[in-house]
């Protein structure tokens, strides 16, 4: 019994060891070394018979959406749904899990974060992890060489060979018009191009080696200060500090078009044609944010690096700007909402013969959105409706069910969303009742006298009048009160 | 060499023979013992350097859905939802996998069909089979007693303690609704009760032990005959010839309330009290299903008995009536395109206390049915529209693209579907070819001269008829004869 303790506890601190390791992002063979470790320690636990208690919850990380938050969700997707269909966007879905073969060696340093499928003797399978690395698969699959499409209401993207920057800058004029639509404060969207960023670290002096994780240390600068940036570059990674320096006189600076001028003529910048390319492009890109209208939005920032190992030219990450915390409300963290760029080899690791497809997209952060729609909402205390439900079918007195299912059929059959209490007999106060807290606006009360004389009673819930409307004409005059058009949709 | 081939060979048997064991459906540990012997195996064939061969493809068994196999989908799922929301459901949402311990024992004999994720040192976790455990999981979580609910656009269920057969009544009519509203053709839709199959199954002689097996033999009966079924049960389930003949008498019956009445009468059945309860309820069923206007669409089959483990009372299953098969038209199988019933033990399956929850639902068959409707619309040859796109801003000259991305910005930011092409000097014969294949109705032409005049010429794709609209004019323009309201939306 002691020794089971023992045991247990041991697994408890590996546990702990090991999403610790996870969350430091270790390297990938010391996290499967501990892991193993691990799973062996639980293997000498076995069954645990005494062990009955059941967690009813979801798998860490992920959550339920009760109809008040997906009422909230279905706003949202719909303003960036609406916007994907104004752009001419196609949508493919694609599924939830692929080939293990297919995402591996696409996400860099996340790939540690992929839920791979147990190993059932068939193939072997890993849950997506974005919806972009299933795009590029699906495109050299189809041997498709150009589309616009849309993926669920978060990733948008254009393929194909065109003349530069013209779809680049279409993904940044969407991504400012779905966050100036959703009404969630005042935003700002940094672009930078990894060219721009490869240069400048070749002409700091980083090896190219160091490439990769100097940029990830750089990508921290919207979190924490140069200094503790320029530590970890030089402390944790090795890099020398006149080097550090150099990277800093440039990654702490920002601007219009007017930055991207001056770093033209910049004497060092200048030296690296991967540079120029990636500034030539960025002047560019200005001009049509001009002639879209959104160049105020825009800020061109050379410490944006974003993660992900497959962008090969522009890249843009919108943030929030921070207002001051309100009475009653938190203050809104400094994080994207949403972000992008462009990946032109990605579909070439796909296809047989390595033939490039050029790709630029966006993903919109919905989560993110929710929460801060959800917050809002909560703060001006507004009620949200969960059903769209435009009448019950209620009785007045006793043993009227079958009258009450009669005439909500025939409701349902005209288009009409109604509903009845499933109850035989219920008391009209708990239908009316029933009304108020789900928001249903009107009643469609059924009597033995009104049955008599063929009217059915029309009740407004709010202002509580009633008025008897001939059976025949019910279902117009529930349309018309409800703005519906006549005909069935 | 000659070794890992024969190796290979060996790997590649087994791994038929797990599959083949799986398709049998045989039990679980035979399953388990050869797919360990097949990971053996694999363990000793070891990486292998040689074999670069990359397969693109998407897992067994999952699909892409292409622009126009989604615009299908999305018409499907439509009319589903507009079906859901007219019967005043809300909508929840649950994550794509469930730790192993929520799905563990609720799916009988399809639990092997079940995707676990591996064990990775955290959480055991396993991907949803189906949507009705996670509703009963998230009722149980947040201590729910009632609600009406649907998810995505493929279940629907109502969980509570209300009168009797009311919410099963509506559920009936909810999937007549659909299927009659999707236009697939002639359906019927089968229903049984649980309680009658037990019960039938106790009197004609079936130890209880055997229930479930000898169910998911008569479950057979609407594709193979009555004869192979006996087989099966006799040869293969050990069922005494003579109590199996006394489920033959049953099974093969169906019909209308008349059956039911006469069943209530039967001197063999009526004395098992639970086929009496399934008997009187179908009976009630009936009485409001007649009310709801589809009394001709239900058939009561005693041999319909549904795989899955938790239902408790009714069940239902609508197939589509077969028409002959047309010319150049793949004959239409004989299978289910919706099905649910009756779960009343499953929300107290996770409860701490047991307390229970009753639930009905149903559940759309909507892989099935996209195949018909897509057949359908290849057979008619009907052109679907895989975009909204409402004008395409076009020039006629060089040089005209910062006018072009101009106008197009201008109607974005005015609510229109708009696109242009992504080339710099774009002619206008390819143009006009992009509009025609995408099925855009109007193109707004930028010209030299026009610009001058301050008017864009409209044409219309399919009459070809040009207009010149003063550039002020041209927004209200578009939406008039798109018949798009004036407001912004």
């Amino acid at each position: 019994m002691a020794e089971r303790a023992a045991l247990e506890e041991l697994v408890k601190l590996q546990g702990e060891r090991v999403r610790g390791l996870k969350q430091q992002k270790a390297s990938a063979e010391l996290i499967e070394e501990e892991v193993a470790k691990l799973l062996k320690l639980k293997a000498q636990l076995g069954p645990d018979e005494s062990k009955q208690k059941f967690v009813l919850k979801t798998p860490k990380g992920t959550r339920d959406y009760s109809p008040r938050q997906m009422a909230v969700r279905e706003k949202v997707f719909d303003v960036i749904i609406r916007c994907f269909k104004r752009h001419g966007a196609e949508v493919i879905d694609t599924p939830v899990f692929e080939l293990k073969e297919t995402l591996m060696g696409k996400y860099g340093e996340d790939s540690k974060l992929i839920y791979d499928l147990k190993d059932q003797g068939g193939e072997l399978l890993s849950l997506r992890y974005d919806l972009t690395v299933p795009f590029a698969r699906y495109l050299a699959m189809n041997k498709l060489t150009n589309i616009k499409r849309y993926h669920i209401a978060k990733d948008f993207d254009i393929a194909g060979n065109f003349d530069p920057m013209i779809p680049d800058a279409e993904c940044l004029k969407i991504m400012c018009e779905i966050l100036s639509s959703l009404q969630i404060g005042d935003f700002l969207v940094k672009v930078n191009d990894r060219r721009i960023l490869d240069g400048m670290f070749a002409i700091c002096g980083v090896s190219d080696s160091k490439f990769r994780t100097i940029c990830s240390s750089v990508d921290k600068l919207d979190k924490v200060s140069w200094e503790e940036v320029k530590n970890e570059m030089v402390g944790e990674k090795g890099l020398a500090p006149e080097v550090a320096d150099r990277i800093g006189d440039y990654v702490q600076q920002h601007g219009g078009v007017s930055l991207v001028e001056q770093l033209l003529q910049d004497p060092k910048l200048s030296q690296s044609k991967q540079a120029l390319e990636g500034l030539g492009d960025l002047k560019l890109l200005f001009e049509y944010l001009t002639l879209f209208g959104i160049d105020d939005k825009i800020s061109f920032d050379l410490s944006l690096a974003r993660g992900l190992d497959y962008y090969t030219g522009v890249i843009y990450e919108a943030v929030l700007l921070q207002t001051p915390a309100q009475a009653g409300e938190e203050p809104l963290g400094v994080g994207s909402v949403a972000a992008g760029g462009r990946y032109d080899g990605l579909v070439g690791m796909f296809d047989p013969k390595g033939r490039k497809v050029p790709c630029v997209g966006l993903s919109i952060g919905v989560e993110r959105i929710f929460s801060i729609v959800e917050q809002r909402l909560e703060a001006l205390e507004e009620k949200v409706r969960t059903t769209e439900t435009q009448v019950l079918v209620a009785s007045a007195q006793k043993k009227l069910l079958e009258e009450r299912l009669k005439l909500v059929s025939e409701l349902w059959d005209a288009g009409i969303k109604a509903e009845l209490l499933y109850k035989k007999n219920p008391k009209l106060l708990n239908q009316l009742q029933y009304c108020e807290e789900a928001g249903i606006p009107l009643v469609a009360i059924i009597g033995e006298q009104e049955l008599k004389d063929g009217v059915i009673k029309l009740r407004s819930v709010t202002s509580r009048e009633e008025v008897d409307v001939r059976r025949e004409d019910l279902v117009e005059e529930i349309k018309r009160r409800t703005g519906q058009p006549l005909c069935i949709c």
